[in-house]
C-alpha cells in the first residue's frame, strides 16, 4: 500500500482557498424528487437565501430545454424564491449576448438542468456566459446541477461512457467542464444504470481525483471550506485513488479490464458528511436520521 | 481510518495452516469457455494431475443435472482426464449412499457445476458426501466449483440475493456453505449481473470477510499457502473491509442504503496474484502477459 501523508492533504486543510466566498455547490444525481416534498430542490432554494433568493435557470444541456425550463421554474416559484428566471443559452451567439447573460451577476442561485453534459459544454465552453458562472460561483452564488448539470460544474467531467460495473480502458471519455470544482470527478444515476466501472476508470487516469457517484433522487453540497454533505434517498459512493499502487491502464488495449491495488471507498447517506480537503468521511457523533424521517409529522410534507 | 496491524495479518503468514497439504481451490465466475481453447477448465484438469488426473463431477446444484453432467463429462475427457466419473448426488439419500460415494476419495479433481448453490448445500448439507469433499480436499484433491460451485466451496456463501451497486441491508442473505476455505465470501456472474452492491452488503454484516467478486470466464485457483492467481478473460474485484471505520448497517431499516467509511479494494486480472492471508495484492515484476495472448501462435488453440 502507497502511504504518503502529503497525498492525502495536498489542498489546503485550512481552507485557504483562492476563493473563500464561494457559494455551495450541490450536485444531484438526476431524477429528484419534483413532486413529493422536493427536500433537495428545496434545500437548494433555501441555499440561494429562500424568499429572499433570486434564481436563474440554464437548461442549456436538454434537447427539450424549454419544457424543462418551465417545469423548474414553477418548482422554484412554489417553493418560495423572490425571482426566477430563465437564460435563454441555447447558441454560442446566446453565450455571449450581453442582454440574456446581465441576470447571472444578480443571482444568488444558479440551475443547471439534466441533459447531456457534452451539449452543454459545447454551447457554453470558452464563451462569456461560463465565466459570468464561474465569477458568480466565486462571488458566493450557489450553483447547482442535476444530472448532466452535476457533472458538467467540474474541472474534469466525464462526457460519455458506458455502463457496467468492470473497469475497462475504454469505457469513459473525459472533457473539460465548467470548472467550479477541481478535484471531483462526479457521476450521476449512479446505482440505476450501474456506473462503477467507468469511476474506477476514470481514477486510474489520475488519482488526484476523487469520485463520487450519485444516486438518483441524492445530492451533495459542498461548501466554501469544501466539506461536503449528503442529502437524499439514496447513497453517494466516493472512490479515492490516493493510495493506488498499482494500475496498468497506460499499457492494457482500450477493451481490457484494469488491474488496480488498493482503492479505497466511501458510502455516505443522508446527513453524511466527507471532508474533500482531508480525503475523509466525518464520523458523526450520533447518526443521522433517515431521510425524510419525521417530515410528515413535522406537518411539513405536501 | 481504522489501522491494526495485527488485523491485516490475522492468519498465520508463514503458511501453517491447519490442513497444510490441501489441493487447490479454484472458484469460476460461470460461463467459463467451454468450446474454445477451454483455458480455465483446460487448468482445472492440469490442477488435478493431466494425463493422471482422476475427475469426479458433482452436478447437484443444476436442475439439469444430467445434461450439465454430460457436458463437463465430455470436456474433461477430451483434455486428457485419465478417468471421468459423475457422482450422482441428486438426493439427500443419495449423499449417505456408500456406493455412490466411494469415487470421492479416490478422485484428485472434484468439479462442482453451476445452478443454485441453495439447491447444492440443502442437499449436500451435514451428509457424509460433504464430509467426503472437505477430507479429499484437505487430503490433496483439487477442487474447482463454476458459478453456484464457487460461492458454495466457501465457508460463508451468498445464499441468494438481489443485483444492483447500491449497498442495502437486506439485498442479499447468507448460509453455511461446504467449508473449504473460511475467509472468503465468493460471488459470480460478477460484472455481467452488476452485484457489487450485495457483496459490500456481505461484508458490511462481518469485515473479517474477504470478499471477492468473480467476472464471467474467470477464475481465481487458491493454493495451499492461500496465495490466490487470476485466470481468464475478465476481472476479480476484491473488496477488504479490514480498515473499515464506520458502518451502520445494524440499526438501519432493510431496504436502506449503507454507510460504511473506509472499504479497500483491488481489481486484479489475468496473471495477477493476491496473498489471502496478508490481505495484499502482489506487484508483479514484470505485468504480466493478457488472457490468452499468443495462444494461437504458439499453436495451442482449437
Amino acid at each position: 500500500m502507497l502511504q504518503c501523508a502529503s497525498m492525502t492533504l495536498s489542498n489546503d486543510p485550512a481552507g485557504n482557498e483562492p476563493f473563500p466566498n464561494t457559494g455551495t455547490l450541490m450536485m444531484i444525481g438526476g431524477a429528484e424528487d419534483k413532486v413529493g416534498n422536493r427536500t433537495i430542490l428545496r434545500r437548494f432554494v433555501e441555499l440561494a437565501g429562500g424568499d429572499q433568493s433570486r434564481i436563474a435557470i440554464i437548461a442549456t444541456a436538454s434537447e427539450i430545454y424549454e419544457i424543462v425550463s418551465q417545469i423548474y421554474e414553477r418548482i422554484f416559484t412554489e417553493l418560495g424564491a423572490a425571482d426566477v428566471h430563465v437564460l435563454k443559452l441555447y447558441s454560442r451567439e446566446d453565450c455571449c449576448d450581453e442582454n440574456i447573460l446581465a441576470p447571472i451577476s444578480e443571482s444568488s442561485g444558479l440551475f443547471l438542468t439534466g441533459g447531456n453534459q457534452l451539449k452543454l459544454m459545447t454551447i457554453l465552453g470558452g464563451t462569456p456566459a461560463a465565466t459570468r458562472i464561474r465569477r458568480a460561483y466565486r462571488a458566493g452564488c450557489s450553483v447547482a446541477g442535476t444530472s448532466a448539470g452535476a457533472s458538467a460544474v467540474c474541472q474534469h467531467m466525464m462526457a460519455y461512457g458506458m455502463s457496467g460495473i468492470t473497469p475497462r480502458k475504454a469505457m469513459m471519455h473525459f472533457a473539460p467542464g465548467l470548472g467550479l470544482i477541481n478535484r471531483l470527478l462526479v457521476d450521476q444515476h449512479f446505482g440505476a444504470r450501474g456506473r462503477t466501472g467507468r469511476l474506477v476508470t476514470a481514477l486510474a487516469h489520475n488519482p488526484y481525483l476523487l469520485g463520487v457517484g450519485l444516486d438518483e433522487d441524492t445530492a451533495i453540497e459542498v461548501d466554501s471550506k469544501r466539506m461536503m454533505s449528503v442529502i437524499g434517498r439514496g447513497s453517494v459512493t466516493i472512490v479515492d485513488g490516493t493510495e493506488m499502487s498499482y494500475n496498468d491502464i497506460y499499457r492494457i488495449s482500450d477493451h481490457a479490464p484494469l488491474s488496480i491495488h488498493n482503492m479505497r471507498f466511501h458510502l455516505l447517506t443522508h446527513g453524511y458528511q466527507f471532508d474533500i480537503n482531508r480525503r475523509s468521511p466525518v464520523v458523526p457523533a450520533t447518526p443521522p436520521l433517515p431521510f425524510e424521517a419525521g417530515l410528515y409529522a413535522e406537518g411539513e410534507g405536501i
